[in-house]
Parts: C-alpha cells; structure tokens; sequence
C-alpha cells in the first residue's frame, strides 16, 4: 500500500511540475530546460509525499495540495542543482543522469536554482479555494523560513564548514535538523496549516516531523556503511571517505542504529495520540529505517 | 530635495535591512555575515527608494513600506552576488568593495545569496497593520513574478546568451525589461498594491514605471561611453569591450540619448494623469537622465 501511494503522490507532483514549467512563456529556452532538467530528474519526491499524506489523514482534497507539493518541491530541486555546483559538492551526476551545470553551464545552474526558488514562492502564494489568504500567507512564512538562514541555508553552512573536521553530536544534529529536517517539517507544516487543527494536535505533528527528519538522516549515514555502492547509486563510504562527522562514526554502527529506531518509535508514539487515520504515514515511518537506499 | 530623500529613504532601508539580518539567531556565523556584506555593500537603493516614494505620494505611511522596502532590496542584493560569481560576470570588486565570493568564498557566495533569496519572502508575507492579508498575498506574487523566470532570472539568462552575439533592438529591449524592468516596475506595484487605487491609476503608474526603466538602462549604456572610468566606478567602455549589444551601438549616442528622453518625457506624461503631488517623483524621473554616474 505504502509503495503505491508513494507512486500515486510522486506522478502526481511530477505532473504538477511539468504542468507549471510547460505553462511559462519561452523567455528563455535554455534556462527554462535547464529548471525543468532540475525539477525532473527523479527522486522519491519525500516532501510531496508527506504533504499529500499528512494532508490526506487531515481530511484535506489531494488538489488543495497540490501547491504546497509543488512549491516545496521546488525548493528542494533548487537546492540539488546549487549543491551540485563546482564550487559546492562538485557532482557531475544525480539519479544517474548529468547535473544541471554538467547538462548545461555553471551559470545556467545559478540561475535555474534561482528562478526554480523564485517559482516555489509563486507557486505557493496562488490563492486555494477553501483556504483563507491568511493560511495561504502562514504557508509562505512557512517555507521561507524552512528554506533560507534559519533552516536549508544554515544548515548547508554548518555543513561545509564541517567538513575535514571533527565536531560533536550536539553540532551534527542541529546541523541535519536545518540542512534536511527544516524542510520535512515544512512539509508537515503545510497541510496542517490547511487544515487548521488544534495546537496541542499541531505541537504532536511537530514532534513527527521533526523525528522522522532526523531519523531519514541517521538512516542515511548508516546506509553509507551498510550498503553496496550499486544500491546506493553512490560510492559506498563515501561520506566518512570525504571526512564528514557521521552518526555511526560518533555513536558506532550499532548506536546510530538504535538511535534511527528509538527515533522512529518517538515518532509513532506521536501519531498514536492524534485522533486520525495515521495507518500509512506510520508505515511511512517504518519505512524510513527499512529501507535500503 | 530629490537627493536629501534619497539618502533618507536609503538610510531607512539600511537601518531595516541591519535590523532585521541582526536578528536572526547565530545558525552559522559565516553566512550571516555574509548576508550582511552582500546586502550592505551600499548603493543608491533605487528600488526602495521608489517603494517609499510612490507609497508616499499615494498616501501610504512609510512604516506600512518598510517590509516592501527591505524584501525587493534582499532580492537585488542576492542577484548581484550570484551575478558577480565566477561562472557569471567574474567581478572581484562592488561599490569599491571585495564582491561576497572574493571576501569569503564561492560556495558562501551562492548560499548567502540563496538565503537572502528566502528572507526576501519571508520579510515580505509579515502581517502588515492595516493591510488585508489578500493584499499581502498579491505583494509575494508580485515579487515572485518579478525576480523568477518571468523577470529578472529569465533577463539574467537573455543577457548570457546575447554575450559576444549580435542581437537586435526588440531582444534587447525585452531583456532589460527582464533583467532590470521587472524588479523596477515591481519597487512600483507593491505601494500600489497597499494603495488599491483604480485600475486607471495602476495602468499609467505601470507606464510610468516600465518607462523609467527602461531609461535606467539606456542611461546606463550612454554613460558607458560618454563618462570618465573615474566617474563610473568600472572601466569606461567596458560593455563595448565585452561584445555586448547596447542602445548606442544599435541606435548612435544620439539616438540613444533621444531614446531616454523619450521614455522619460513618457514617464513624466503619465504622472501628469494621476491626482497625486508626483513632484518628487518627477524629479527622480528626470534625475534617471541627467545623471553622470
């Protein structure tokens, strides 16, 4: 069940993107491939998916999502293609395929990261029938926040400063809690802003969010070891190789393992209080630790 | 008068902008401090400047413009640091200043600008009192419209491929309105829309404000070729050298110069329909002009 909704959510959003990116006058051929290129190139798509779920157990129609899923996505898909840059991680490919300034130029990179930021806030700030320009406005404050100092963009700081250095697991946390966890908690955020719920149940969310997001991270760092290279679609240890703190390098192997799981037992222990249907975002969770890539 | 508001306007903004980036919470030292470099490198703040004026000709407290004031700012801002990167135009030095990618370094540069990207919307979509938060809502779709794909990222993107090309004068008129008209035209659109006036109203401030940026930019090329290097701050002749298509080129320095007069004689037309005292106004459209720098 869980992996066809997250196929439902992900064509879903994906036909979104294009829809918008195909509906823009042709100012410019090049950069307007180069966003579509970004926005395209595949991907889980984690964040539609949470707000499309989340949304869905609040009673919230799929098509009142639909720009949040799209916008947020966005943000992320700028976010890969300024990573990927020369200066930045120095990728050439991403889920297989050339990256934005391998496919085209450096500075076309820039700019589709820019104009596909730019096009998030446009996105999300068109009116929803149903939704009052009030919450509409709290979704934007929302996502600007989760993307620039205080969220993506420090935490990418606090990520290349990091770097060859040795630091503890207080920095590495609040470092992931910005760089990945702003913007799964934005994602979380979004539709219960949608549907208005009470704050106790809001505060309940909050904390989902915020366990699962950090526990996708240590996940991730525990698959750098675990896996083969041909699963992860990168090379395998290819974080401790570039001198990044990691949580299996601080807490070993078996630490950062139970540290995933006991986060996610938090993040179920949340969804338990709340009066709603939360059968698949629960087995979305499970997820998060089962997984192999 | 004109150059006694001027500064006030622009201290206003500057006070604002420290403000607010001072505000923020020490995520990562480096970035903010690098915000801050980008964002207070100085300049006449044109932008803002036109945010106060026409708000104050239209008879909206500038308190209720200093959110508009500051967000259109970050968004210039962040543009001139991506656009002084390496992989764009390479420059080294801004206002006599070291550009943010020479004073700290390239990836910092791009992320700085990125955050002020989202500050931008997050400054923007702040409650304002007296304000209907649908007309907030229009002033993030405005900005978004007019920094993205549709203004000035798409006129960035036409000004790459038009270097070392020879391009004609509709392609170069729709660049500029792109790269520096869209963001012009919006520093008038967002008092208006605090204002509601008519829609009689709004369509000549929109000629006076697609008028006066498009002289901006003629002016700009004129001076390029009739000032000293001392005067302008950058080699003279400096757009003639890197191959790039300009007013002069396509029209003569005559012609041009007959061009700007034109557009502001336009200009000044429009402000005479409006029931307002446009005094200030006019004088910074003949200002547009008449300057040497």
């Amino acid at each position: 069940m869980l992996a066809d909704t997250i196929t439902r959510y992900q064509q879903r959003v994906d036909n979104q993107l294009a829809q918008i990116i195909d509906a823009q006058s042709i100012t410019d051929p090049t950069l307007i491939t180069a966003m579509k290129h970004g926005a395209l190139i595949g991907g889980k798509r984690i964040r539609p998916f949470l707000v499309y779920a989340i949304g869905d157990m609040l009673n919230i129609p799929l098509e009142k999502l639909d720009s949040c899923a799209a916008a947020i996505e966005c943000i992320h898909a700028y976010s890969l293609i300024h990573d990927d840059l020369p200066a930045m991680d120095d990728d050439a490919l991403r889920r297989g395929q050339p990256t934005v300034h391998i496919a085209f130029d450096e500075a076309t990179a820039i700019l589709a990261g820019d104009a596909l930021q730019a096009l998030a806030f446009e996105i999300i700030c068109q009116p929803i029938e149903g939704i009052a320009p009030s919450q509409n406005l709290a979704m934007v404050s929302a996502l600007a926040k989760a993307s620039g100092y205080s969220g993506m963009c420090g935490g990418q700081a606090m990520d290349l400063n990091a770097t060859n250095k040795q630091i503890g697991l207080a920095t590495l946390t609040q470092l992931h809690k910005l760089k990945t966890g702003a913007l799964i908690r934005c994602a979380v955020q979004l539709p219960m802003i949608a549907a208005q719920i009470s704050n106790e149940q809001q505060a309940l969310l909050m904390e989902f969010a915020d366990a699962i997001g950090l526990a996708f991270q240590v996940q991730d760092d525990v698959l750098d070891i675990t896996s083969s290279t041909e699963e992860l679609g990168k090379p395998q240890g290819s974080d401790c190789d570039s001198n990044k703190s990691t949580y299996p390098q601080l807490l070993g192997l078996s630490g950062a393992q139970q540290t995933a799981k006991r986060l996610i037992d938090d993040a179920l222990s949340a969804l338990t209080k709340l009066p709603y249907n939360s059968q698949l975002i629960a087995e979305f969770a499970r997820y998060i630790i089962e997984r192999r890539v």
